[in-house]
Order: C-alpha cells, then structure tokens, then sequence
C-alpha cells in the first residue's frame, strides 16, 4: 500500500503550484486514444485522476469511454435572440472548453476553481443537437430524419419540461467535482446564448469497489448491459456511429442518442423473491447468466423448457424481448448512469436508470426494442419513463474544429 | 499500473462466487482499526473496495473515519405507535446490519444485491438520536441538556420537513452503489418503526482525482477544513468526545453532531473576482493559506496590516471569526459533503455543502462559531442555511452490544 501512495504521488506530481495543468501530462488512457481498448476497461486506479480521455478524435468523447463514476445530463434551450450565429460560436466556446477541461487545464476565463488539485479524472463532454434546434436555427433542410419524434408508448408517463431540449450535454467523471466544475463552465459559457432547461446527476461503481470489469449493476441489484455490442464487433462501427458516407453529410461519424429517465418503482420490486426477479428478467441475479445456463457472455436458449413444459426464459423476460436476434439484429450501445434524486413524501426513493443509449439509426436501434417492450416486457410493472430525449450527436472535432462545426458551417 | 491491476485484482478475490463476503477479509485500513492514523488519510486505491472501517470501536465510525466520496444523510421519525420497546428492536436490527455492510456481507434477509460484487469501499454507518426522540419514548430524563434546541440565527432559513427528527443516520463510502445499498437496507430495517423525515445526497472528492492528501474542496472552489483539529491534537478527545465521566452516563464515548444543509448562492459568488473571494475568505484559494502568506497549515497573523494600514485578513473574513482563538477557544470537527440536487427554475444550481460537526458539546462548538458568523462573516451574503439538526450520537457498540443500548436499556 505505501507503494501505492508513493506511484499516486508520482503520476499526479505535486499539486500545490501547477494546480489544474497536472492530469494533462498524465497517462492518455481514454478510449479515443487507444482504439484496441474495450468500453468495458475500467481505468486504473493508481491514475485515477491523470487518466485522460481526448477530446478531438473520429467520433466525441463519451460514448464508448469507459463508464465514469459520476456523470451529468444537461439540456439547454437557444434564447429567444439566439440563432444560427450565436449558436456556432457557443458551440465553438463550449468545444474549447471541454477540450481544455478533458485536458486538465482550467478554463480560459475566471474559474471556479473547483477542480484544481485534481487531474481530469477521465473526464468527457459530449454535445449534441435536438429536433427543435434546428427550426431556431434556420438549419431546417439539414435536419436528419433519424431526429423525427420518437413514437409514443403505452408505458409513458413523460415530463415535458424534462424532456427534449435544442442542446444536450452529457459530462462524465471519475470525480464529482471535476465532473460539476465542468457542468458549471459549459453553463457559464452558454452565456446569453442559451438557458438550462433541464438537467439531472447520475452515478456508477467506483473503480476499484469491484473486481468484477465488464458491467455494472443498477438499482435493481442486477448487472447492467450484458447485451451490450462490443467495439471489437464487426458490425460495432456500422450499428452505432453515420458512416462517412451517411446523410445527412455533416453526421458522418455522428451517433444519435435516446435519454430516458427510468424511474424503478424500487418498492414493489424488492417485495418480488429472487426467483420472482430472475423470472422478470430472464437471467441469474447473482452473476448475470441467463436462467438457461453458462455465464454472463452466454447466449440464451430461448427455446428450451423445464420440466414443466414451459419456457425456461419466459416469454415476456426481459432478456427475451431485448435480444437483438428477436429484433430484426437491432442493437444498440447502452451507457446508462443511476440516478438518486432522494425520496418523496411516501418515502420512496426518486432512484432509476438515466438510459443513455447509442446507436447509427434510432428506427432500428431503441425503437423496434422499446416498442417490444412496451407490449410484454414483464419488467414494465416495476419502471415508469418519466422524461426522454433524443438527439443527434455529430462526429468528433479535428484538431481546429468545433463540434458542430460542419452543420453550423455547412 | 499492471502491478496495480494484479495487486487489486489479488486483492479483491475473484468476486464472481463469493459476492458480498469479499470485503470482509481485505484490507482493515478504516481508521477505528488503525488509531494512529490521522482522518486526513485516503484509502490506498488498490483496495478501494475492499477497505474496512471498523464498526465496533469507543466512538462509532463515521466521525474520525476519512471522508468518503459519497454521503447519504438521512432522518426517521418513529411512528405514532412506536416507543422504547419498538426503538430498541430498530437499533439492534441496525446496529447489525450496520456491522454486517460495513464488513462487506450481505444483509441478513432478502437483499437488494445492488451492493453485490463490490467491496464494503469504506462503508461506514453512524446513528443518532434527535431531541423529540426522548419524548416519544418516555426518555425524557435521559435527554441531554446539550440537545437543547440551537438558538434562532438572524441568516436562517430553514425548512422545518428537512431539518429535526427522532433518529439520524449518516451513511458514508467510497463507492455511490454501497452508500445507496446501505441506505436502502437501513430503509427496509425501519420497518413499521419509524419512517424517513428527509434525506440527503452529498459527495467528496473520490480518492485518487487528486494528490492533495488532506483537505478537499468545496463547490466554492475553496479548500475546506484546514482548520480542523487533528487527531493527534493533545485536547482532540476532550474537544470532540464526551469523556467516560460524562453526563449522562450513556454518552460517554459519544459526540454531538450538527447537521446544516447550506446553500451556496454560486451565481452570486462567481461574479466576485479572485482578489474579492479571498478577501470574503482570508486565505488564497489556490492552496488554503493565510492572506498573511506561510501555507495552509500556517496560523494567519490576524493583526498584520497591509501598506494601506488596513488588516490584511479583514474584520469580516471568514479565516479570522472562525478562529478557535477568537471563539474561547472552541473547537469542532467539520465532516462535510458537498451537494448539488439539480438546477431550479432560475437555472441556478441547488447545491451547496451538507455542513456536518462533531463535538463533545455544542455550546462550545457550533454555537459560539456561528453566532459570531451569524454577526459579521463577509460569506454569509454568498450562502444560506436552509435545514438544520442537531443529535446526539452516542459512542460505539462493544461486541454483543447495539448503537444506544445503554440509553434504551440503562
């Protein structure tokens, strides 16, 4: 262990006079930068706060970086004088800032001073357009049909004022003060151009509070995106990011994004046995195989039966009903973030999932799945989708870039 | 960093199998187990998960233990046909489930598993008793006269639904899915006896964002708690504790704590240039010290003026009226989380600090600090208290015995 504080020390140097500037020389962890990763690396712990995640690269930071421990969402709205004008250079404010923040270094102008002493920790913002952005815009004929309203479902009980929005921010950290400094400067940066209109703060494991590195669990106590496609799939580039030759041309290297904030009614389900549980879902609370056999990783045998007669994986389990095969092979990244906003008055918690998912086509991506299990997902008792968004996410920023850059200047 | 990743890895077992009981045989780094070690300390990042703090101790965890990365805060009142009886049955079914989650166990019963695979990550979980307490168990002369209510502060404004309460719980560890897990089964232990009040989310740095060792920073940007006295202090037990001769006799070995929820009105503050937020304060932000120069730990030189014949740390500075020298030599031990709980509908952050200290009496600590600060402190026009307890935690359970017992069965 003392060997341990002593290499901290050394990778984070000393803080007191450098200050912000430190995780900047650090190690070059992040996911953008060592392509051959996988999303489900953790980073390690004895840099925690220098690892680093690049900024400029093909696709934005965010989406297939390891999930950080502390994340925030953040929708904006273009003030009434706002345009296209006022739009390009905020995204050119909000694009400097964050890759001086991912960096380590503190903003250009006044700061908070929140983060000092401590590297990026991992840090990453994401930014991305709605549908309504580009009607405030006069960007109309270069918005994607992909950004089309979602369908509404059965199962919906959403919050406008916390749904949509014309911007969207996701900032993740391995640290929550780095990860709220950074929420505070794009904030201050959107300046008279734009206004919060809705925001929300999310949480996953900790590096280092388990051994286990492929997946989290959520509330409900179960592990979290054992589906989940993988970089090193073929098909991995083409389900979730707009090809180069995609339309339209300025999400080349885009993805677009569904938020939803799930509540779990965390009440009724603990009042469910284990084997009640694992029924909903179609898999082992334990370690995530599925109630057919094997581990995590297995496939489920959907067409086996038990003794009884019936299918082992019940028609309406969860596990079921999202597999991609039962999908018409329409996958999506999830990257979700637990939320815990207290209780209400009937002492129940205000906790669920902020679902983050990614995918190259929504249409075949969250909707063909969502709208499966809004029919018969037997888990839909126990959840309520409370707020939802959806967003497009253009490609990252090359160097001189701004995200954005090629709609807003296009 | 490979070392790292074995070391951890050889550490935290193989989590698979064994789930929860990881924890339990790792590492015994909380500080009840280790008294030399000071509270500034961080855990050693290798075994972040599997660091233990000690449940059995003279004082409960949780005071001295070094500050976690997330905070629950959170205050049951019994119900209306709760009493002695029903209270001391509530404290022994948390006391042991206290004991258990902080070794790294699963809950006696039926578990959430939201816990699962990690380890207990420096989980430490801490118990209080408000003044309504004592009435609504016929304990009244049991009540210690330093339960008495705070006096009214001229800056308050406090929410009555979130300040108060029969019985708090401070739940703390380095990990967001065991601090949630440990709240959920305190939750579910309450039972028919008692009901949550309020409860409160708050956050510290995570060990490894930064080199800094001893102090962190709060959502002002500034370092917090240099000030605080040290275990290593020759009065610290006497300043903190209540001694083994003290009255009454079942608090001996215990602390009184005192909870404010402080809003910090960051709009406001942000607009202050460096120059001026130093001056509110009296130290440099940048490493905590002195406006009268030395390093944080330096003693300000309270009488020094400048070359305009003005004091250099003003009258109203925050440094110089929470001096223990200009306060009778009080003292306190500041445990804080920083919190934030979203935007509200001026786009203003709600956030602020969940402002906790620890003292032997609260006459000599809290009170006399924050009615001088209540008179004339430069950063009270930049916060607001806006909930507020005060309770009585009594010391630590010997082996075989629960939190509180010699009050409810002395």
């Amino acid at each position: 262990m003392a060997d341990n504080g002593i290499s901290r020390r050394r990778l984070l140097g000393t803080a007191g006079a450098t200050g912000l500037a430190l995780g900047a020389a650090g190690g070059a962890a992040g996911y953008a930068a060592a392509p051959s990763e996988t999303p489900e690396q953790t980073p390690s712990l004895a840099s925690l706060g220098a690892d680093t995640v690049m900024f400029h690269g093909k696709h934005q930071p965010g989406i297939t970086t390891p999930l950080q421990s502390r994340g925030h969402l953040v929708a904006f709205d273009l003030t009434a004088g706002a345009g296209r004008k006022e739009a390009a250079a905020l995204l050119r404010r909000w694009s400097a800032t964050a890759e001086r923040l991912m960096a380590g270094k503190a903003p250009a102008g006044e700061d908070t001073d929140v983060a000092r002493d401590a590297g990026p920790s991992s840090l990453s913002v994401t930014f991305g357009f709605g549908h309504s952005f580009f009607g405030r815009t006069g960007l109309e004929k270069q918005r994607p049909s992909a950004l089309d309203p979602l369908p509404d479902f059965s199962s919906d009980h959403l919050d406008k004022a916390r749904s949509d929005g014309d911007l969207w921010v996701q900032i993740g950290a391995n640290d929550p003060l780095v990860a709220f400094h950074a929420l505070r400067a794009i904030q201050k940066e959107a300046g008279e151009a734009a206004r919060v209109r809705w925001q929300m703060n999310g949480f996953n494991r900790s590096p280092g509070a388990t051994a286990r590195p492929m997946t989290t669990r959520n509330l409900m106590g179960q592990i979290d995106g054992s589906n989940n496609p993988k970089p090193s799939d073929d098909d991995f580039e083409q389900r979730i990011f707009v090809p180069a030759s995609g339309e339209p041309q300025w999400m080349a290297g885009g993805s677009y994004v569904v938020v939803r904030r799930i509540r779990m009614l965390l009440d009724d389900w603990e009042k469910l046995g284990l084997k009640e549980q694992e029924a909903v879902i179609g898999r082992h609370k334990s370690d995530g195989s599925p109630l057919t056999g094997g581990t995590e990783t297995t496939e489920p045998k959907l067409e086996k039966a038990g003794a009884d007669g019936e299918y082992v994986i019940a028609l309406n389990a969860h596990a079921r009903i999202t597999r991609p095969d039962q999908n018409g092979g329409s996958a999506m990244l999830r990257r979700p973030y637990s939320y815990h906003d207290g209780f209400d008055k009937d002492g129940e918690p205000d906790a669920g999932l902020l679902f983050v998912c990614w995918q190259a086509d929504p249409l075949r991506g969250f909707v063909p799945v969502q709208r499966k299990l809004d029919r018969g997902d037997a888990l839909s008792k126990f959840i309520r989708h409370e707020a939802s968004g959806l967003f497009a996410v253009p490609g990252g920023a090359v160097k001189g870039e701004y995200v954005g850059q090629r709609l807003l200047e296009g």
